[in-house]
């Protein structure tokens, strides 16, 4: 099918909320059939996520309150871009605040949108080459407990669902196609 | 450090837009610090995913128009849940909707969060095991088109980032991790 074909096209538009990180609103939609719709949209400014190995094979992964999901989750190293921000800047900082990690280089893995059905935040994920530890320092109103993962390790957590966040879990299967 | 003192505890709380899908609220929350902080919520009701490998060995995926994108994008067959709704149901009801296939049963591969920094929406992916193709039954507006992807075309179409979903990378991630 013709991509043109299946658009929708915008009729209106409504604000619902400007926030600090998120934009919400509503879209009214002309649908390829013809008949109108409403689309809810968050948008969001993207993120950056970083994989990094230790020497000694572990994966560095940082535990944190999740405030939308009331619980601790366990995730890769990760960080809102500000705006206008370079995405590879934007790896290198969150990476040294929350963990202490430096690297040499950054090599891209992959891109990805999180939620397309109603939001448009994406997350550019880099895999961090000569990587050397140092003192995490996170803001002062971040609160992060570093951890070191085996591979055996990250496979027992994903299937407990303590590990239970989308690009961690594609980060460790891509770490384990790699190790292949 | 213990899950108690990392926790963030609501002070007050906000609806700012509750709407057919998505939920956006903004609480005022007490960090462990002792300061307070806002945050910005979106409740999503979750949703599903589902693996469909061909007997001539490639994954069933859907390219659709996603309008917090404004753009087409490859993913494997997903839907929303509906209230209340089983998820291996809403699997099996998205699944023929979208691409006709029905299957045997359903595996569960992982259940994660995609966008834990500001929504609670969890995807509960499946791999459909003996799985038979049908006419697909979209709703009337619905517009999918379905795809037959190999497994080199998958790790071209991620490289190139025609494949630039995280549900879907990580499927193909799975997928391939399987066949090693």
């Amino acid at each position: 099918m013709n991509t043109e074909v299946m658009m929708e096209k915008t009729v209106a538009s409504q604000t619902i909320y400007d926030g600090k990180i998120i934009k919400v609103k509503v879209d009214d939609v002309q649908l390829p059939n013809g008949k109108t719709a409403k689309r809810e949209i968050v948008n969001h400014p993207g993120a950056v996520a970083v994989m990094v190995i230790t020497d000694d094979n572990r994966m560095v992964m940082v535990r944190q309150f999740r405030k939308p999901l009331e619980r601790m989750l366990v995730e890769i190293p990760a960080g809102k871009l500000e705006p206008g921000e370079n995405p590879e800047a934007c790896a290198r900082r969150e990476l040294q605040e929350e963990t202490g990690y430096t690297c040499a280089s950054l090599r891209h893995v992959a891109s990805f949108y999180t939620s397309p059905g109603f939001a448009d935040e994406i997350v550019h994920l880099y895999r961090a080459e000569g990587a050397k530890p140092g003192t995490a320092q996170p803001d002062e109103d971040e609160f992060v407990e570093v951890m070191y993962v085996t591979p055996e390790e990250a496979q027992r957590l994903i299937a407990s669902g303590d590990i239970r966040d989308a690009k961690t879990i594609l980060a460790v299967y891509a770490w384990q196609l790699n190790a292949k």
